[in-house]
């Protein structure tokens, strides 16, 4: 079948690390290949980070775009790995060229902007991947699969987090530049801890439990000295059934590095997950504790898990591999549209997860700056 | 010395069971004896009670004061392990008697009860320590010492949380007595969940962060149909320096039975503590995470908390332990008070955590009726 | 029924912890009490030590038998918690006396002297409970159940393991008074290591798993300088159906505190349990772990367990409370024995089980100083 | 510098998994790609195979160096993923014809085999790395950093183990392949669990300590009826130094996956790793345990440790991960021998731990056949 021929928007910056996870979950499966890149907003240096890539370099993204649209560049389908302010260009130039679109997330900068390519990738039909890489942790996708089963009954209460310490102090100060950027309002949006990781919650809340979130109240801080945008996020959320959602995230809890998670609690039972144990996931049905380990030979795992899966039981699959499994649903909803026979592709986020998750950071800034009060998503 | 002779309000019922883990807590040590009991609200059942526990009985509490100021009993101190409405009425007669009261949480029914017996201890300058049996668990004692060496420093953020899921069904239909008053108005106050382990979570908060919490907004809900009181209860709170407080309880998420614990994060460190795994506290200051484990000999702990434990490292001291250790508390400030050689009692909770703990529910309740608005303790 | 009066037989020594142990998990249930003891071996030491114990106090063993023999003192069962050399003489006095025995372990300094208790517990029918703290614990019974009803299949091979790391150091040199009668043959035995928690080990394989050990293959070392006995302890041994018990026990694991644990596998499943978590029992029957947690109410407990539980789940039982459950045995055995309407006693080790382990860890030294030839026990 | 070009050996069957594993682990880094296969024994069926993974196919390993040989094929390196038996034959073609070569383990069949193999690297100076996965994983690089450095002191005790239930049932007679080449003597060698798992466990207990391990005592038992290799092996190993080695490994261990790991007791501290939590490491060096994680940024880890890490902290580097580190190494020993700026390669295994591996194997099965009796290495 050929691989898949994918394009870098962004990733070739100094400090920059997530280009290179993107590299590396592409080229994981062998089954698609990173052959271009626009990698940084300087022309000159773009070229040169396209050397250090090993890919064709393009100046910018519209160049990318000019020469796979006359036919000088195969590509499949782009990666938008730039910061915050810069998705929203680039992936409306794409999609509104017909080429799919996997981008990093929060999607845009307003709702405006993630409304309008939903409205695009609507009518377009074009393929749209939003990487919220944990949802391509497989016990993950089983927690979303048991809940959809009916196997914990109704969801009454969600509680999400995302706890990380590399800002308890001023690292914006000291140079750091994706301190930099993500603290910089003009770059990063209204919110910075809620935007970067409690998207990442407010997704676990909602895509895994299936329920939207109608309404927030919330208390954002911005606990260091000097800090514009909150390093502190904190929410209660209604649930479209009137259960509860609690989302919180953190910048500045010392010593924590990616600690995501989920507790989701039904009529019938509950389901936990954590994502620096993303191997396992915990179920409590009644007395006894029931732990489920990733594994591609497991039967308790549905096809459209196990489809994902790479090694039997034992061996991890984790961050990278989660990361791959999100450009895995590209490659299936593009090799399934040209009829070529691949599994289903699952349901990761998408453009609607998208607005969702601005509408949801953006109700969570107003409801903090209106003291807590009750704010529509 | 002698043992000290030790009275129990209550605690004869059929279902009951912590009038028995008193009963151990208080034989535990060797040095304090349970010799009398006021065990039940009916006299002929408290007398029969009285039998099975193996101590003199009494028909009232009354009775039990009667006899004491007679002459009749010797008592050193009393217990109080009734439901929730009935703690004040004994705690304020023994209290004004002289006698020392170790009292059940939360402390009474309203804050005004709570005041009350606050005078009562303050005027009379009697002992009076509030059994919330975990802060008599050492490695909760030693978060709160680090804490205040500055070990941390300054609190930012502090999340406590106690989730159970015994209520997850409307178990007081089925009979049983537990449940049926604990979701009573009329013999458990304003609030179910919130009053019974919201309180708990609360004073890891506090107690042990070393700050009070000034004002909350909160969501409190009933999932369990025909249940009045809250059974599931959400509060973001503002600490006195500014900081947040996330303090969460429930009872109704499945497979959790009495996960109570705390995360505490300062500027210069952070804390994690789980009473399912009480043996051990998490301490976050830089690159390594560091498990400080349970162990009467271990150096790093103060006189002050390693002076509670019974036994070298590796054996753990657990729940009974804990609660013996307020027992303890209780026992060392008697003992001190009247000369006799004994070690400082730590600083556990008593009469002015009772009022704050009643307080805080209070607000909680009023907060949620009132849409979640920001409520002064 | 009144309280079972309670003597004990040394625990007085300075640096004595395990006579406290006694001392509260004798009291814990308020049902026994510790009324009288013969504490240390020099009469007048004895003596002061009575006091600080609150007991009636006697300059010997012999003294304190002979004053129950005259009707002066009521006694109805004695703990004997002396060096391991000072085990013998005490037990058999008072069992020849009719008078029923706990007893620590290492049961004796010889398999003969093993062998004469075990011939007059048999002859006298007295009852004796010989203290392996450890089986006290709740899930390790429910292991030992779970085995007995075939749950796991037929027993392959049994791991268990003991590891310390407190004497890592030549500690005897340096005045610390366990650490100096633990190393020296004279009051120790034949084996320092292997005798003091090598037996933890093996009990820990047998008793648990129904099956003995016929023959073993050892290697012990002496890793500190100047050191005469064993402190490490590592034994290859086949089970008297074919299978492989691999037990092992260190004192030089630096860090490790009473890392007490096992792993059983049968032909159908596996258990595996650690003493630093005695609150839960991993199950594995096929692709879901399950974990089995400590609590009076659990339906899956059998009533041989939980008529031994104290409080419903999610508070853990641990140490003393173990230990309790092996003075509830022995309290069941008098009580039982009188007629009086008790729980029946759960099969704790007794004096087979002390012979056993004397066999055993005269096995492996004779094995180790024959260069790990097999040895029958 | 270009990519490298890297063959496969094996890898085409039909249930195999592993040739897999390493076409990702090779194309994980976009610095290497997999651009030729023998993959099957028969020629037909490795044409065929060939298409499926999208490489130049060949119908033997022979024709394959034939074409590199007559320049028809770039390549930089081999791997070979076939059967034990099938080792040997390939890697010394291609390492007689200079040609590097990253082999699966155990390294050969016999010892005489692996040490023709070390003479001719030693010879020709051709790299060769042996594929232990589990030594690619950073922590426990890092483990033998430290060791080396002096950290933990002289090394006194090893503990190593690999425990496995896949085979506790006889899966051989039910058609899996994997299960019948490995339990096939003719196929897989003298030893089923200890060439397998048990070298993973020796190479744990060596190549981390840097220790050696003199002389053997074993029991290898076939627990499964008609069996006739080992699936379950039992060794007591003395060190160089003579402290003692504990290797263990088990096929039978129902509910065990990948269960491998490590303790290494030394005079000044101990390590504590397992594979199926191998973002971890556990030091203690006194009373406080130390857990160390994973993370491209942590100062802590040395350079020859963080050079090989992909992101920071928080996120977990794994399975793939740690097989892409060790073609990694080989990459670095390729690049670096040609003069291009590259790190320097770990000493992961290679030829001498193969050989060693073997006699390992080789002395367990006899020491096991001669009743136990010690056997040099």
């Amino acid at each position: 079948m050929g691989k898949l021929k994918v394009g870098l928007i962004g990733g070739g910056g100094a400090g920059n690390f997530f280009g290179h996870v993107h590299k590396r979950a592409i080229a994981l499966d062998n089954t698609r290949e990173l052959v271009a890149g626009a990698l940084r907003s300087d022309p000159a240096a773009a070229m040169e980070a396209a050397e250090a890539y090993d890919v064709t370099g393009y100046p910018s993204y519209q160049a990318l775009l000019e020469a796979v649209q006359k036919g000088e560049q195969a590509l499949d389908y782009v990666t938008i790995v730039t910061p915050n302010h810069a998705h929203y260009a680039p992936a409306k130039a794409f999609l509104e060229a017909g080429i799919p679109v996997l981008c990093e997330k929060p999607m845009t900068m307003t709702v405006a902007e993630a409304e309008d390519l939903q409205r695009i990738v609507q009518t377009g039909k074009v393929p749209f991947v939003l990487a919220h890489t944990y949802t391509g942790h497989p016990m993950m996708m089983f927690a979303r699969e048991m809940i959809r089963e009916g196997r914990i009954g109704d969801i009454r209460k969600v509680e999400a987090w995302y706890n990380q310490g590399w800002l308890a102090t001023a690292l914006e100060s000291e140079g750091l530049q994706q301190a930099q950027w993500r603290t910089d309002p003009a770059r990063t949006g209204i919110s910075n801890c809620g935007g970067d990781i409690g998207t990442h919650a407010f997704i676990a809340a909602t895509w895994v439990s299936g329920r939207s979130v109608k309404k927030v109240s919330a208390r954002l801080n911005s606990f260091v000295a000097g800090r514009e945008l909150d390093d502190d996020f904190n929410v209660i959320g209604e649930l479209d059934n009137g259960g509860t959602a609690i989302i919180t995230a953190t910048q500045i809890a010392i010593g924590y590095k990616n600690d995501n998670g989920f507790r989701i609690y039904g009529s019938k039972g509950s389901l936990e997950w954590h994502q620096e144990r993303a191997e396992s996931l915990l179920v409590r049905m009644g007395e006894v504790d029931e732990t489920y380990w990733i594994g591609g030979n497991y039967g308790f795992l549905p096809e459209s898990v196990s489809s994902y899966l790479r090694v039997p039981a034992g061996h991890h699959e984790d961050f990278f591999e989660a990361l791959a499994n999100l450009h895995g649903t590209m490659e299936r909803m593009i090799r399934g549209g040209r009829g070529e026979a691949v599994a289903a592709p699952f349901a990761h986020p998408g453009v609607d997860e998208g607005v969702a998750g601005m509408r949801f950071v953006k109700a969570a800034v107003d409801s903090s700056a209106n003291n807590g009060a009750w704010t529509e998503l």
